[in-house]
C-alpha cells in the first residue's frame, strides 16, 4: 500500500508546537499559516506518487559502486529531478539563494513526509541542508556564490564526511589530513567512512563537507578544519572543471536504507583533493555545532516519519486481515482490528508516533524563533529550548521510530516476516536512526551534561512550568474521557523534575552516577513531554473540531499514551536514582 | 567472533529452576546432576566448533528451491549428519526408541545452546521434536515402530503443517481436506505456507505433520485431524519407496533465518499425499495440545540463545572498542565498556537474558516433573505450573531476544548496522520468535484466559506465595549489595496480585477489558517472575560460590533487573486496569 500524509495530525502538531502563535508574534514576516495545508498537501502528493513507489526497489536494488561510480536504483535519479524541479528542495532555504524562506518547522513537516515516503531517498536532501547551513553560516563570499545556490535549489548535493575508522562519536581523533596550497586552495587526504551519499549518479557534481586536520593544528577537536571539496572542480562562473580527487573506494552492506549508498571515500590517491576552507582554520568543529540541530532534528523526523508509515501499514492490514471472531462480533471471522490485544498494539503504535510527533514540531519551532524573534530575549529562550529538545526530538523519536516498525511487523502476524509485505523494511530502515548523526546514547550525555546543566537547568524550569500549565488544564476539563491522564503526567512531571534535580547534583559530585542515568532520563523527558503535548492537542482539538475533525481521536489518544506510556516515569525516575549503583558496578557482571 | 556457551549461568540456572530438587525427589530415576556440566560443555563445544561457523553462511547464502528441491547452504547438510551422528538429536527422545532419556530441562539448555550457534539451523530440530511428541503420544504402534526411531536419531526431519493462507492464528479455518482410502491409509490435498523445513537436503526422508479436514468433519477445530504423511513412502521393513505427493511449491524471502527453508507446500497435484492417521479422526487439536507447551517453550530459549550471542558479541566488541576517555581514566582513549552508558546496555542485555533463561529453565523442569513425578498430586500441581510458565516462557524470552539484539546493535554503533559484523543478523532472526508458534498476543491471551483463570487464579497463587518467599529471604539478607531489589519485588508482587484479581473479575464481567490487559498483564509478570528469580539465582550463589563463581555477579545482575526492570510493575498493573477504557475506546482513534 501507499503512503499517505496525515494532514490532520500534523496540523494540529504544529499548531501544538506553536508555529500559529509565531506567526502571530510575527516571528514569520509575512509568512500565513492558511498555506500550511496546501503545502504539505502539495508534499504528500508527490511523496506518494513520485517517492513512495521507488521504495521498495531501493531497498531491494540497492545502490552499486561499479568502477569508482555509485549507481542508484531504478528511477531514483528521475525522482531526484522531479524533486528539485518541483522546489521540494528549497522549502527553507535562504531566499537571497533561490529558497523560499519557509519556517523551518514547515520544512520539517515535509522531512517527515519524505522520510515515510521513501527514508532512503529522503536522507540526500537532509545531508544537502546540513551543507547548506554550514557554507551560509561560515563559507567564504566566493563560496556561497558559486556553490550556495546550488545546494539550495538541489543541482548538487551536499556529504558530511566526519567519521573514520577510529573516530567514531569521538570525533577529535580524526587523522584526515590537509596541507595549505600556494593559491589559498588546500590538499586533503585521508579516508572517511560511513559517508551517506558519498557518491550517485543523482547530480552533475557532488559538494563534500570533510573534517580534516593541518599539520600544526592541536590534538583534538580542537584541531579540526572543515573543507569544501567539489567532486568536480567547479570554474569562478560555475562551469564543471576536472574531476577531483575525492572518490568512492566502497560501500556499505547494510540492514536497511538500502537505497542510500553508504560509502567510503578516498582523498589523495593523485595528489590531494583540492578543498576550500570554510570558517577558520581550526575551528570546524564549530561549524559543526551549527548545524548539529537541524541534522538530528531530521534524524527525529526520520523516526516519526518510518512510525507514521509502519501505522498505516498496519492499520490497513488490521482492517483487512480477518482472523478468529472477536468477542460480541457476529458470525465469522473478524478484522483483526476487533480484537483488543490488535487495537492495543495499534494504539501504542499511534500514541508514540503522535507524541514524537510533536516533540520534533516543538523542536522546529524553536529553532525557527530563534533564528527570526526580534527580540534578543526571545531567541535566546527560544535558543536554550531549541537545544533542550534537540537530543530529545532525536533520540526518543527514533527510539519510537523502531518501537512502531516492531510493532508494525507484529500485527502482520507470520506475513509481516516476509520482505514482500514490507513492514520489515521499515523495521530495517528505521535502526540506523537510533545510530548516525550521535547515537542515542551520545544525544542522553549531551542532555545531561549540557543541556540540562546549562544555566543550572532553566531551560528545564521553564519548560517544567509550561507542561505544569497544560496539566492543570487536562485537570480542570474534568473531562471523563482524560481518564487518568492528569494523575499520570502530574506523577511524571515530579519524577521529571526529581530526576533532573537528582541528576544536576551529581554532574558534579560523581559524573558517572549521571552518566549511568542519562539515558533512562531521557525516556523518562520523552515520555512526560510527549504525554503533555498530546494532552495539550486534545484540549486544542476540542476548541477546534471544526479545522482537525473528531475531538475524541485526540483525547483518546492522550489518555492511552499517558496511562501506558507516561505512566512508566515514576519507575524511570527510581532507575535514574536507585540504578547508578549497578551499572557502577557492572564490572563485576561484565569482566567476569 | 564465536560463541561460547555460558555454562556456569546455565548451571545456577538449572539449580534455580529446581533441577536439582527435583533429581533428589528421585523425578528423574537414576539420572544424575554431575553429568550434567559434562553434557553442556560437550554441546557448547559442538556448536562453537560446528554450528557457529555456519551460522553467517546460512544467512548470506539462504535455503534455495530450485526443480522442487530445497538445498541448504554449503556445509548445513554435513553438520546436520555431524549431529546427529554425536547423538544430539536424541538427549530426551524416549529410551525405548533410542532416546537418552535425558530430562527436558537438559534439552532445553541443549536448546539455548544450537539456538545462540545458528538459530536457522537449531530450528530443524525443535520440529523433529514436536513430531516426536506427537507421534509417542498418539501415533499407532506401527507408525511409531516404522517412524520414531528415525525422528530420535534425527535420521529423518519432522514438519509441522498448520497454517494455510486464511488460517493463521485461527487454526479453526483451515481447508486442507482428507480422503479415507480403502487400505486405511488417507489422501491428502491441500496448501501450506510457513512450513519450516518443509524440505530440504539434510535427510533422505521428511515426516510431515499435516492437519487436514475430513469430508464429514464438523466445522472448526472439532473437525481437524491431523496426519503423518512422508516425503517418501517407507515399507514396514523401513525400506523408502516412492516419492509422495507433497512438494514444496514456494520458498519465502525473509527477514531473518535465511538459513531455514520456510516452504509452501503442495499435497495433491498427483492424486493426493498418501497419509496416515495420527490420534482419532477430528482430534488432530487434541494432538497439537500435546506439543505445544515443549514446542513454545522451544521457541522461548531461542530468545534466550540469540540473547545470549547478542551478550557476548557486544560484550566483545565493547572491550575492544576505543572511544572517547572515561571519567576518571588515564591518557587515550577508552575501551568503550568503560562508558557508563555502554555499561548501562550491557548490563540490561546482560539481566535480560538470564531472568528471561531463569523462566524458560523453570518452565523446562516443571514439564519434567509433570511427566515423571510418581505422586499424582505432583504431577498435577507441576503440570499446572507447567502451563502457567508456557506463554510467560514463549512471549516474555521472545521479547526479551529481540531487545537484546538491537541493544546489541547500539553498543556496536555505527558498525552494527553494517551485515558483515553480524550484530544485525542477530535482529532479523530475532524478530519470528515473537510471531510464530502463537504470537506473542496469542500468547498473553492464553496467560489471561485459560492459565490465569484456570481453578480460579490457583495455580498463579500458589507461584506467588514462591516467589514471596525470595522476597523476604532477599530483605532478611540485608546485604547492601542488594540495594533496593527487595522493595522493588515485594511492590512488583502486589501490582501482579492484583492486576491479576482484576483481570479475573473482569473475564467473567467483561472480557474485553482482560483482553486488552493481557500483554501489559504477561509482561508484568515475566518482569516480577524474572527479578524474583534472579534474586533467587543470587542468593543460591552466595551458597555455592565454589560452583558458581563470584556471587557478586548474580547479586548485581539482580539488583539492576529489580531497580530498572521489575522496577515497571506498578504501572504495568495501571496500565492493565486504567488502559482498557481507551482500547476499548480505540476506533475513535484507528478508524477516523
Amino acid at each position: 500500500m501507499t503512503y499517505r500524509a496525515p494532514i490532520s495530525d500534523m496540523l494540529l502538531a504544529l499548531d501544538g508546537a506553536g508555529l500559529r502563535a509565531a506567526v502571530e508574534a510575527s516571528y514569520y514576516g509575512d509568512f500565513d499559516t492558511e498555506i500550511t495545508a496546501a503545502v504539505l498537501e502539495e508534499a504528500g502528493r508527490f511523496a506518494s506518487e513520485v517517492l513512495a513507489p521507488l521504495n521498495r526497489a531501493g531497498d531491494r536494488h540497492g545502490a552499486r559502486l561499479q568502477d569508482g561510480r555509485v549507481t542508484t536504483a531504478p528511477g531514483w535519479a528521475d525522482a531526484y529531478r522531479r524533486w528539485t524541479a518541483a522546489g521540494w528542495n528549497a522549502v527553507s532555504g535562504p531566499e537571497d539563494f533561490g529558497g523560499q524562506g519557509l519556517p523551518l518547522a514547515i520544512n520539517a513537516a515535509c522531512t517527515e513526509i519524505w522520510s515515510a515516503a521513501n527514508t532512503a531517498f529522503g536522507l540526500c536532501p537532509l545531508l544537502t541542508l546540513s551543507a547548506i547551513e554550514a557554507l551560509a553560516a561560515h563559507g567564504s563570499d566566493t563560496l556561497k556564490t558559486i556553490y550556495l545556490g546550488k545546494l539550495v535549489s538541489g543541482e548538487w548535493t551536499g556529504t558530511m564526511q566526519l567519521t573514520e575508522p577510529q573516530a567514531g562519536s569521538d570525533v577529535g581523533t580524526l587523522r584526515s589530513r590537509a596541507e595549505r596550497a600556494s593559491d589559498g586552495s588546500y590538499r586533503i587526504f585521508g579516508t572517511k567512512i560511513f559517508i551517506t551519499y558519498g557518491d550517485h549518479d543523482m547530480t552533475d557534481n557532488i559538494v563534500h563537507f570533510v573534517l580534516a586536520r593541518l599539520p600544526d593544528a592541536p590534538d583534538g577537536t580542537r584541531g579540526i578544519s572543515l573543507f569544501l571539496i567539489p567532486k568536480f572542480l567547479v570554474g569562478a562562473d560555475g562551469s564543471l572543471g576536472a574531476r577531483n580527487d575525492i572518490h568512492a573506494s566502497g560501500i556499505e552492506h547494510k540492514l536497511g536504507i538500502h537505497g542510500s549508498p553508504t560509502c567510503t571515500m578516498t582523498m589523495g590517491d593523485n595528489g590531494g583533493a583540492i578543498g576550500h576552507l570554510i570558517g577558520e582554520e581550526n575551528r570546524g568543529m564549530r561549524c559543526m555545532f551549527t548545524m548539529m540541530n537541524q541534522a538530528r532534528l531530521c534524524v527525529g523526523l526520520e523516526g516519526v516519519g518510518i512510525a507514521e508509515r509502519a501505522c498505516q501499514q498496519a492499520l490497513a492490514y488490521a482492517r483487512e486481515r480477518r482472523q478468529g471472531r472477536a468477542v460480541g462480533a457476529s458470525d465469522g471471522m473478524s478484522p483483526i482490528i476487533a480484537h483488543p490485544d490488535v487495537k492495543r498494539m495499534l494504539m501504542q503504535m499511534r500514541a508514540l508516533t503522535a507524541a514524537a510527533r510533536a516533540i520534533c514540531y516543538a523542536t522546529a519551532v524553536s529553532l525557527d524563533v530563534a533564528a527570526r524573534a526580534a527580540d534578543p530575549d526571545v531567541r535566546t529562550a527560544a535558543a536554550a529550548r531549541g537545544a533542550l529538545l534537540t537530543p530529545i526530538a532525536k533520540a526518543f523519536s527514533t527510539d519510537i521510530g523502531n518501537e512502531v516498525a516492531s510493532l508494525g511487523i507484529q500485527v502482520h502476524g507470520g506475513m509481516g516476516f516476509i520482505e514482500e509485505t514490507g513492514a520489515a523494511q521499515h523495521y530495517r530502515d528505521a535502526r540506523i536512526t537510533s545510530i548516525y548523526e550521535g547515537t542515542n546514547g551520545i544525544q542522553a550525555i549531551d542532555l545531561v551534561t549540557r543541556k540540562l546543566a546549562a544555566d543550572d537547568g532553566a531551560a528545564v524550569s521553564a519548560l517544567l512550568a509550561e507542561l505544569s500549565d497544560t496539566v492543570k488544564r487536562v485537570e480542570a476539563s474534568n473531562d471523563p474521557a482524560f481518564g487518568t491522564t492528569g494523575e499520570r503526567l502530574r506523577d511524571a512531571l515530579g519524577s521529571l523534575e526529581r530526576a533532573g534535580k537528582w541528576l544536576l547534583e551529581r554532574l558534579s559530585s560523581s559524573p558517572n552516577d549521571a552518566l549511568a542515568g542519562a539515558t533512562p532520563y531521557l525516556r523518562l523527558f520523552g515520555s512526560t513531554l510527549g504525554g503533555c503535548k498530546l494532552a495539550a492537542e486534545a484540549l486544542a482539538a476540542y476548541q477546534s473540531s471544526a479545522e482537525f475533525g473528531d475531538p475524541r481521536r485526540y483525547v483518546t489518544l492522550a489518555r492511552f499514551f499517558a496511562e501506558t506510556i507516561a505512566v512508566q516515569a515514576p519507575a524511570l525516575e527510581r532507575t535514574v536514582i536507585d540504578g547508578a549503583d549497578a551499572v557502577n558496578g557492572a564490572d563485576a557482571v561484565l569482566l567476569a
